[in-house]
């Protein structure tokens, strides 16, 4: 398993960039990190001119030391963080037609679904999601799986498997959902998540690849009994939770009418003790002040959606208001809602949506600046703020000594020839001579794709490599 | 040169997909398309079951005609046409950070623009930038150069040479531009634009592939006087107009400012004689119904350019309101101020920008379903309005007889496994096994990049090839 192989101490030379916090992105032109046996980081160097030298500095052990050396144009880059996403809504990537929410489920997403119930089918699926979302870069992906026990299972082992960090949850529904597909009672929907988080415990006991997650689907597919079994099952198993929550009005109105004597969609969350500092919280767009008070004053964790929030036209999430207030924020790619499996796409949505946040102010003639997330604040959701989602804050997201090393190497491809030639089947990234270090990473971002992602490692083991890339 | 080339008759044979109206795309699963020597549509066939039969229908003529089979899923579908970018400007493309129109002009777009006058650097960025857009699928492109004569002409030399169509505009800018780019007076701005459509009309005499079109920058950076001699040169020379209108509320304000007799700023441009059926107007975002009406009225056209209004929130324009009044649209990438190169890309953020109107009403609750662009719709703009816009509305765009054959081949590549291994690098598009012909046009446009273009033709010449592919 690749979570598990041995590794040799390594030295990654090269430029590399990254959040230091919100609002200052580093980028080191002349970098090299050491990387010790165990994926942790051991010693970040800049200005580096010399690998010998490093190698000296840092004594006998590093002598022979592997060299995993960035040539041509490119960076390290931490690995993405995916806080939420739905694994078997994969085949269902860009089929939403006009819907919403509410009717979107009954049609393209309960029926595939259901159809998990076939082993097989799981197993084609799961398999090619995990090898999409690691090939853009994603090191640690928090998934919604089906109802089904095995398929969950499966999901959990192929990730352990491939080396990709995961939360997988088995998804309860014991309420409104269509009668051939629905857990049959609290009891049920309890014991059959209580089994999965037995075999993710069973095959990583420490929990450093494979998590288990409590997942009750939202508030109007579960009863209550079932919210507050779900909160009390996450407490004695320790466990993450996760949930959706206020993704659009129609949502909001039935979960109004479904649970009468609670003050808000929060306020039925917090009621069955689910809103923990191990909760995500997926889109809540439409929160009221008295809702953000609670989920910060919890410490439960928010993962923003946008490419699913404007297919779905669910709304524009005021992400800037959120981090001015305290919360904690993450980038989900929330697939098949959103239809891209890429974190880099959901930074470029997010940006998107903050901008449509600030042109939206009713009567608004000039656009709220401060409403704009700039190119860092939304990298950093991608990586550090994700990082804070899933409970990692102390070991990924950042280069840091003592971190473990989950990244990916970006290749942004040659410069576009003096003379002739063509040099655009390769990358979509196009390079002249004159961009700066942080130039390249404003290309990457907002033309970069997959192509660029040469080589991802999680704790120092490749875990995803572009065909052709020797490392 | 591509566009002259002889080619021989060629009966294209596989699916194709095309909007037969607004709201109608016709997904052909067993097509046969047959086109002669100059590159025009003889027979569309629909449910072909055997080749040998349709050479036999169609008679002696067709008997040694070559075959272009399509192998695998995928679809032929009508070349794209870009309705409005800036050439110059691609070595710019994800840098503008969180500017907005007019502090973004002086601060990426001028300085970039005013070296274009080393011919050496336009051939670098023109050659790439050609086959870029090419390899989008983009068979028709209207072209901003610089204000340089050899560049702009260079830029034309290269469609030509290239055999994409274009329109290529030499920039006119005699006022409220930096001192080391402007004109230095309405005379030399009229002559300039005269001698590079005199190249233009020299090269391609019969404007198959390339035409001169007459451009103004915008109002702001234009005098009243040079805005009406470029009227009188367009229509002494009955060439097309393009120019920019109503992109951000401080450009408007600036525009009142500067023309405090005029109505409107559409006025502006209908005063100097510079609205008719061959302008092109990019943006249009802000417009009264007085302007709406007058550009109706007038024939003109719009290019929405939605990532570039999203990106410099620039604001959201209202096109399913346009499309209701009868104004004609087509898509625009709008090169650098858009990130993008690829029509497929505008396309999707055409739907997006849609969807931010239908949620963007002062207080809705409820998205206004009526201004969702529907995956059509938004396909349509990028064919057939493209078309209207850009003056071909008869010969591209569809796949009719009597058209000519601009198309691309679109591979979505291999179904995802059902056992085991990878197919996630070559394609972006994962198909199962249970896709409709429209469900793949979907997934096409909601994952699809340049690696899904695997050939693209204009009137019946490969213009654009993906390595290894043979035709």
């Amino acid at each position: 398993m690749a979570a598990s192989q041995p590794i040799p101490k390594t030295i990654y030379i090269g430029s590399f960039a990254h959040c230091i916090s919100l609002n200052e992105l580093e980028v080191c032109e002349r970098g090299a990190i050491g990387v010790d046996e165990e994926g942790v980081i051991r010693f970040v160097e800049r200005n580096v001119s010399n690998e010998e030298d490093i190698k000296l500095n840092f004594g006998e052990e590093w002598k022979d030391a592997k060299v995993v050396r960035l040539e041509g144009k490119g960076f390290f880059f931490p690995g993405f963080i995916d806080t939420h996403t739905h694994a078997p809504q994969h085949p269902n990537s860009g089929l939403f037609g006009k819907t919403t929410l509410l009717d979107w489920l009954t049609t393209y997403t309960f029926p595939l679904e259901a159809s998990l119930s076939s082993l097989p089918k799981a197993h084609r699926i799961y398999t090619n999601f995990v090898s999409r979302t690691l090939s853009h870069g994603t090191t640690t992906c928090a998934y919604y799986a089906t109802r089904h026990v095995p398929a969950t299972n499966l999901l959990s082992s192929i990730c352990l498997a491939r080396g990709q960090r995961a939360l997988v949850g088995r998804v309860c529904m014991d309420s409104l959902s269509p009668p051939y597909y629905r857990d049959a009672s609290t009891a049920s929907a309890v014991a059959d998540s209580r089994a999965c988080i037995e075999h993710t415990r069973r095959i990583d006991p420490s929990g450093t690849i494979v998590r288990p997650i409590v997942t009750p689907r939202f508030a109007p597919s579960c009863t209550a009994p079932c919210l507050a079994a779900l909160g009390a099952l996450a407490h004695e198993t320790s466990s993450f939770i996760q949930t959706h929550i206020s993704e659009n009005h129609n949502e909001i109105a039935l979960v109004k009418s479904l649970f009468p004597h609670s003050k808000s969609y929060t306020d039925v969350y917090d009621t069955a003790n689910l809103l923990t500092p191990q909760t995500i919280l997926a889109h809540a767009i439409h929160l009221s002040q008295d809702e953000r008070d609670t989920i910060r004053a919890r410490g439960a964790k928010i993962s923003h959606c946008p490419a699913s929030n404007t297919a779905l036209t669910s709304g524009c999430c005021r992400v800037r208001e959120y981090l001015d207030q305290g919360l904690t924020v993450g980038l989900g790619t929330d697939v098949s809602g959103g239809c891209s499996p890429s974190i880099l796409e959901q930074v470029r949505q997010a940006i998107w949506t903050s901008r449509f946040v600030a042109m939206g102010g009713p009567g608004a003639d000039q656009p709220d600046e401060k409403a704009k997330l700039s190119t860092c604040e939304a990298l950093y959701l991608a990586t550090r703020g994700g990082a804070e989602v899933v409970g990692l804050a102390d070991k990924v997201g950042v280069f840091e000594v003592g971190r473990e090393f989950d990244a990916q190497m970006v290749r942004l491809g040659v410069e576009v020839p003096e003379v002739e030639g063509e040099s655009v089947q390769d990358s979509p990234v196009s390079l002249f001579s004159f961009e700066s270090r942080e130039e390249m990473v404003e290309k990457w971002v907002y033309s970069g794709d997959d192509r660029n992602c040469a080589v991802v490692w999680v704790r120092g083991r490749v875990v995803h490599k572009r065909k052709g890339v020797v490392v």
